[in-house]
Formats: C-alpha cells, sequence, structure tokens
C-alpha cells in the first residue's frame, strides 16, 4: 500500500461543452501583477543598477556588492561541479547543438519573373537578454536550451539574467553551462527587476531586442511589460503541461512516470491522459501511487495531480479531437502506433514517440528544445527554435529586363489602390529602357 | 520650377547622440487608446453581430442588413474589374505564390545520439483572421500578401474582414483577390470592431487563432489587445517606413521616385535618405519636386517629406552602422555595389538591391512580402512570411538503445536540478531492458 491515494479525475467520451471546460486553462490575475510591475521598471528606470541591488536586496534576501559575476567566479563555474555532471551537460550540449544547426535557413534564390530574383538570408539578433529562474534548484539546462541556438545563430552580445543564492553566488552548473554557450556576460538579478532591467538597461545590464526564457507570474507579467516598451519576447508562457496519449500498448508504469516528471514541477502542473483503453486508467492510479513514495518532490506532484484528469475515448480519432482542441505543451505517444499517429498531430509544443521517449530526454538531451508553447499557445506559436534568435531578411533584385516584365502589372495595381507615386517609381526606370 | 518646395533636413556625419534622435520613431499614445478599444472589446463581447453592426453604422456611416459578404456579391467580384487589372493580379499572385512555396520546411530527420532521432514538421494555424483596412483605397494587394501563405500553408478556416464603403459594399478588387486565395468567408467590418470580433467571435465571426493585417492605431491598439486575450498577431505596426542608400552611382530621380511612393501613404511616413555623396542631396530635392507635379497625393507626401531626412557619411561603412541602428521597414540600395553591400545588412525588413529594384515590386508582385516589421521592430521581427502561417512542431522518438545512450545523462541532469521524478521517468524504461 502507498501513503498516497491519488486518482486521476475520469471523463469518459465527453461531449464538446465539457471539453470545452477541459481544455481551459487557469487564468491569471493580469491587471494586479501589470500594476506592480509598472513599479518596478519605473524604479529601475530611475535609479538602474541600484534599484537592481535594493529589489535583489528585498526579494532575494542577498546584499551585493556588485551585479555582475566576476570574472574569477565565472571560470571557478567549471571546476565546482562533479565531472559526471559535466559529461552529463556536455551530451546534452553536443545534442541540442546539433539539432539546431540543422535548423540554419538554406537560402534559396528563386527566379519569380525573368529577371526578378527573390530570396531570404538569416541574421541573428544582436542583442538578447537569457533570463534563467533561481529557486531550489539550478536550471542550466534552460542555459543550455536558450544559449544553443543564441550561439548557433550567432547572437553578439548575449546577457544571462539569474538571481543569486543566498550566498550572493550563482550556481557553478549554471555558469558551465553559459561559458559552454560562450555567453560572456551573467548577471545576479532575478524576477520583474531583472527583465526591467534587459528592457530599460542600466548601468552593468545592457538593454536588449530580445528577452527569453521562463520564470513565474511576475516575469512573465515584465515581459508582456516589456512588449509595450518595443522589446520582443520568445513566447508568453504559462504553467508546464504534459498530455499523453495512451493506447492498450502502453506501459502504466511509464505513463504513471511521464505524468509524475510534469506533476513535480509545480502544484500549477497541468497534466492529462487520453486513453482509448479504460483499463488502463485503474493500472496508470496504482503506478503513480506506488511511484511517488519515491520522489523528493511528491507533495508537489501530489497536489499537481489532485487537478489532473483522464479522457477516455472510443476511437484513436476522437482522441486526436481532443489532443488538437487542447494543444499541449507537451505530447507524449504511448503506443505501438505512435508513427501512424503523427498525422492526425495539428498541435502541440513538441512530440515524444513511442514508449522509450519519455518528456525527460526532450526536456535534456535529445536535442530539441524545451521552452514551448503552453496555456494552448501551441495552436498559434511554435517552441523556441534556430528560428527564434535571427531575423529572416527578404531580398530581391530585379534586372532592366525584370522590370519591364513586371513593371506595366505593378502600375496597373498601384494605380488602382490610388497609389500614383508607386506607379512614378516604375515609370521613371521604365523611362531609361 | 515646381510649386513644390521641398528640401530634405541634411545631416553630415551625424555624432551618436544625434543618431540617437534619428534613428527614434514617432510615439504612440498607447493608454488612452488601450482604453477605447477596451469599450469596443466589452460591447462586441456583450453584443456580438449587434455590436458590430452599429459601431459600422457608427464609424463606416452604412447601415449594413448583414455582415458577411453574400455568395453573389462575391463571385461578382471578378466579373466588376477589367481583365487588365484582373491580369496584373494574377501575375503578382503568381509570382508570391512561388517564392512563399519555396519557404516551405524541408524537414531533416537528425539522429543526434545513436537511436535518439529528432526533427521537425510544420502544420498550418486552422483558424486565422485577415484584416484589411478600409479608406479611399482598395487594398487588394495586402490580401494577397496574407491570402497567399495561408492557403500555401493549408489554414483551414480563414476570415478576411474589411470595412464596406458608403453603398455597403466590399471592393471588387478585394473580392477577387480573396477569391485566388481560397478565401471562403468575407466580413464587412472594419476597425478596432473587426479586430475584437475576431478575438471574441460573435455570430458571423468566428474567433481565431492569430490575427494578421495592417491598420491605424486602433486597429494595432485592438491587435495588441489580443494578444492580451492570447490571440497571437502577425506583428506590432506602425507607420511605413523607406531607407534609401545612395551612392555617386545612383540616379537622383529614381530615388526620388522611391522616397516619394513612400511618402504618400501618409503624412506619418518615415522617410530617409543615406548617401556617401554629398551632391546627389540637391539633384533629389529637385527630382522630388518635379515628381511631385504629377503625383495624386502630392499634398500627403509633401507633409510626409516635410520631417523626412538625409545623413551624409564619408564612408559605406559608416552608412551601414548607422542603417542597422535604424532598421529600416524597406532598404533600398541605390549602388552600383548593391551586391557587395548584402553582407553589412543587419536589421532590415526588405531589401532592394540596385538601380532598378523600386520598392513599389515588393509591394505588389516581386513574390516578396509586403507585411514588415516597422518601428525599428526589424532588430528582432522577421516580415511575414510562410513562418508566419505555421507552427513548427518538435518530435522526437528514441530507441531502447537510444535511451540507453542519453538516460544516465538525463537522470544525472534532473537529478542536480532536484527534479527525481524526470529522473524516474528514465529509470523506469532502463529497468525494463
Amino acid at each position: 500500500m502507498s501513503k498516497y491515494d491519488v486518482k486521476l479525475k475520469t471523463y469518459k467520451n465527453p461531449n464538446q461543452d465539457v471539453i470545452d471546460d477541459l481544455v481551459q486553462r487557469p487564468a491569471i490575475k493580469k491587471e494586479e501583477l501589470s500594476n506592480i510591475v509598472q513599479g518596478v521598471f519605473d524604479s529601475v528606470r530611475k535609479n538602474g543598477d541600484k534599484a537592481i541591488l535594493a529589489l535583489t536586496e528585498r526579494f532575494d534576501k542577498v546584499k551585493l556588492d556588485q551585479l555582475e559575476v566576476s570574472k574569477a567566479e565565472y571560470i571557478d563555474g567549471s571546476s565546482l561541479i562533479s565531472d559526471e555532471l559535466k559529461d552529463a551537460i556536455n551530451l546534452a550540449y553536443a545534442n541540442i547543438k546539433l539539432f539546431h544547426q540543422s535548423q540554419q535557413l538554406e537560402s534559396k534564390k528563386i527566379e519569380t519573373t525573368q529577371g526578378v530574383t527573390c530570396w531570404q538570408e538569416a541574421r541573428p539578433i544582436e542583442r538578447i537578454g537569457l533570463y534563467i529562474p533561481g529557486g531550489t534548484a539550478p536550471l542550466f539546462s534552460t542555459v543550455l536550451m536558450l544559449g544553443i541556438p543564441a550561439q548557433v545563430a550567432g547572437c553578439q552580445e548575449v546577457v544571462l539574467c539569474t538571481p543569486p543564492n543566498k550566498d550572493g553566488k550563482v550556481h557553478p552548473a549554471i555558469l558551465y553551462a553559459a561559458q559552454l554557450c560562450g555567453i560572456k556576460q551573467v548577471v545576479k538579478a532575478g524576477g520583474s527587476q531583472a527583465i526591467a532591467g534587459m528592457v530599460l538597461g542600466t548601468g552593468t545590464i545592457p538593454p536588449v531586442y530580445k528577452i527569453f526564457g521562463p520564470g513565474n507570474q511576475f516575469v512573465t507579467a515584465a515581459k508582456m511589460k516589456g512588449l509595450e516598451y518595443g522589446v520582443a519576447i520568445d513566447l508568453p508562457a504559462g504553467p508546464s503541461e504534459v498530455l499523453v496519449f495512451a493506447d492498450a500498448s502502453a506501459n502504466p508504469a511509464f505513463v504513471a512516470s511521464d505524468l509524475l516528471s510534469q506533476a513535480e514541477h509545480g502544484i500549477d502542473s497541468q497534466v492529462v491522459l487520453v486513453t482509448t483503453d479504460e483499463s488502463m486508467i485503474e493500472k496508470v492510479n496504482v503506478a503513480l501511487n506506488l511511484q511517488l513514495e519515491n520522489l523528493s518532490r511528491a507533495n508537489t506532484a501530489a497536489i499537481a495531480l489532485d487537478h489532473a484528469y483522464v479522457c477516455v475515448f472510443d476511437t484513436v480519432e476522437a482522441s486526436y479531437d481532443f489532443i488538437n482542441r487542447y494543444a499541449p505543451e507537451h505530447l507524449i505517444l504511448g503506443s505501438d502506433d505512435a508513427n501512424d499517429h503523427i498525422g492526425l498531430i495539428q498541435n502541440a509544443g513538441s512530440v515524444f514517440i513511442g514508449h522509450y521517449t519519455p518528456e525527460s530526454a526532450g526536456d535534456y538531451a535529445s536535442g530539441t528544445n524545451h521552452t514551448l508553447p503552453t496555456a494552448a499557445y501551441a495552436r498559434a506559436y511554435s517552441g523556441v527554435s534556430l528560428d527564434s534568435f535571427v531575423k529572416k531578411i527578404t531580398f530581391q533584385n530585379i534586372t532592366k529586363s525584370g522590370i519591364q516584365n513586371i513593371g506595366p502589372a505593378i502600375m496597373t495595381m498601384a494605380t488602382n489602390e490610388e497609389l500614383t507615386a508607386h506607379a512614378n517609381a516604375i515609370q521613371q526606370r521604365l523611362d531609361t529602357l
């Protein structure tokens, strides 16, 4: 017997009204947060580094002499972590780099009309800011997920902000990962004040064009505020999510382990099971309670599972109708037929195919990015990829004969849109030919 | 002698402080707009179609019986425009389609570690909304620029909103372009109420996942409001811009015609000339005044040119330092050496290379998209492309030997991040092998 008594709420062939409710995500009190964060922005604008230092003392309970990680502390990072962890990080680094390198734009020149050539070229975003949350554990994996594509893209100025621990230090594993990614500046700043710093610039923190990284609701609100100030962000963010699809071929212990690895993130984690095999539910419930026994964050996971649920559908098609409506951040396919389901997937952040592909793999080391759209944003947004760190600029080159070929059509269109200066720009050129 | 007396303000080798001022764009009164637009959203949420009809009567001065363009009116579109215009639109359609088709993701499967395979697949955004502004002229070109990539991507539900004219009709050229793009639903709604309709849904207008299209400051504020409601948008928008680089090889008449074709868009158009040849300025000024004589929107253009300016730099490098700081929406290279300058460009929306490549070509028919980042957003944003209409979902497939290869590293990393359930998901699987 387990000391836990988790039991997933079950919905059998839910109707559309129920589905409409089930796919909802928790709402956030935006208004209130926006006002608090505006105060932080105003303070950082007025007092720069001093404001960040004061807010760090207040929220992180540590008094710093300087915001930036010193060269000595930075270099020490690699000597303060075990070789085992270093090797693991190195393996993840290599896989993530390889996959993101494969995403490089292959510029294709297209002659759309004789003498009219169009193409795209990628350019790195010159100045970016990465935010790595603090908390009990050092999220060095997120440093890799943001730092590697920035490095592959060739972003020129990269600043990493992360809150200091109680000793005023940054965890050496974060520093080691940052070094691997070639990041030159690490700043001890967290929360909305770090985001405000990267939006507005301070003595220590340079203003950036785009901010990446996860965080709590204050960080998210600050990133949304950044948008108003003209700074781009990676993704709007919400609590992390997993949806596991399991048919009769699924291994209940694997399914339970995947649900738990999402549930341990936080009490607001979104955990959903979809199955075509009703008998799977009881087996998963048993496995959940068994495995909870051995988890360090079992209490968090158990609370998160309290609002988790399972939907049973009669058919695979109905299952994917629901999955696409839900648009999960992580979608795990626990099925012998998983490969046949790929074509059914319309909305998801990252997909894990087959029994031996847990979400943990993508979280750390398979090579895919773990910064993904939550809160049903997967209906319209991609996760972070190399694309997120570049602009694709379009180019066109038109020869004299090219402008003769398309010029008259342009003049007709411009004239019909009553933009005669647009037509004139063509006429001026045609007149010389 | 021209009746106009336009003279571009001139800055010679401006220093950094002056440059900081020059690259600023006009500020927008966001707060006030946001409140007005919130009122429209509240009204549309409460009264749906009725609210849209009432606001259309108020702002567009026309009382409609129904919001949706009827089948008969839609089909009539193609018979009510000239063959000349139809042919021009058809040519543009073919070029734009060809270039956007070339942007399709070529899915590459990458084996990052033996047994660990990662790849991306694109999926269309299922429900999108296109906004086409009204005004004196029908912007059918924008229908093509948004409708074609939506069609190439395979977006399943596309609604197009555009305000009706005084007779309660939509211009046939807009309807013809929409037909070409396979758009099934055209709705007579404009302004922030149209955007609110696409965000919230009404009886006639379906709610969408992403909204595209230009518009005035109310439309822009409504799109930003849509972001708060969880709907994605194409780009934050501001007044349109051109920056022309001209060296001694440039043709002053061509340069003037390109500046004018931007200036005629509106009195707030941003028009900038950068040159390495001081003698070019007077020649361009003369050409501007001459060409203004023959333009239907000369008064608008003349007002816009009033806040236009020219920067003279001693070197090509200094010119591109400025250009990259400015990050223009449209960048025209009037130089025999234009091809050699491509590598110097870091920030721009779309680039027009050489003397016979006017912006008008990209606005209508070269094949590139004309929905581009303004207001220096080109530092962090790409223009609209096929990417804007799809999500790139990542997939991973791990074999039994694959999880044996990367599992231990994942467990090490997860344990160091104090996420033992993540490690457990690996262990559960390794235990069976």
